[in-house]
């Protein structure tokens, strides 16, 4: 138990939802490895896993943190290198999950995010006071259309979506990281 | 003066600071125009504006709106397409507020963004007054390392930085626009 939020962010490729609600894997994009790491690294994560079940792409993902970590000159001191440092690519949510227990000695709470309306969600105020009272949190975000059913049956909790002004509720997962970490840690 | 706050984003690509502090024209990217369209369509706001002085990159944003406009099929229907059809490319930060004046009757006032602290910011519960008392708002953000001088002496007000946990400031300004939004009208 810590009163200091432990919060970990998985980003999930697989299982996902399409357009058309069918399960599918999607790719791991350059941007969301970026920019995700540096919304992190602003709101003092612990890690972001990144979920996927094809090597190559962990592969990638791991070519491309060395790049920033290796590297000489400029990139040494370009403020990039400190947000990828949170990466770990990860086969599975479940694989997110056991680093984090083998690291904090504790399995953390797995938090669902969704951008579908949820009668059982816990809301921002509650999960807000939730992350002081308990141990490490995994926040778990879908790509595609959402996380499919498989990977909210990991889950034990549920956060409230992010509602727009006007009922339009297609943020880009970026965007919606950047959203539920400042309201429950700004 | 309006009780419904009517809120227009710009982005700006000149006049901007690199990180060397020099002024310079950063390249319009295809990433900025989907997602801050996206996340103006989901904070209701009236209009988002993309500066560039650079006619091949404005022309690029008027074909990338054709492509969604005009599509068939599956484009129809695609969320992003009542999005993209917030975006204006201009030319200039001015043209923007001009444009915004020929709209509302009324010339916006013009709210400059930046990752650096400023004394005489106004906060974030002071904006979000302001905007239900005032008529239209221009947000103003800028890419590369920030808004040049010039850009800042057109705007009438500063708006706080947004303050991670741990001093670290380089988000995304996709990310920013998104926090911005969610403090302001969520």
């Amino acid at each position: 138990m810590s009163s200091e939020p432990q919060i970990y962010l998985a980003l999930v490729h697989y299982p996902i939802l399409n357009q058309a609600g069918k399960e599918v894997t999607t790719s791991v994009t350059n941007l969301d490895v970026h920019d995700i790491a540096r919304i992190a690294k602003t709101y003092d994560c612990k890690g972001y896993f990144i979920v996927t079940p094809i090597d190559a792409q962990r592969q990638m993902i791991t070519k491309l943190r060395h790049h920033w970590d290796k590297g000489s000159g400029p990139l040494l001191d370009h403020p990039r290198r400190v947000a990828l440092e949170l990466i770990t690519p990860v086969a599975s949510l479940k694989e997110a999950a056991e680093q984090i227990l083998k690291k904090e000695n504790e399995y953390p709470t797995l938090v669902a995010t969704s951008a579908r309306a949820n009668r059982k969600a816990v809301s921002f105020a509650e999960m807000r006071r939730l992350i002081h009272k308990t141990g490490p949190v995994l926040l778990v975000f879908g790509t595609g259309w959402g996380l499919a059913e498989q990977a909210m049956g990991l889950c034990n909790i549920g956060l409230e979506s992010i509602n727009g002004v006007n009922g339009y509720n297609h943020l880009p997962v970026r965007a919606a990281v950047a959203i539920v970490l400042d309201r429950l840690l700004a």
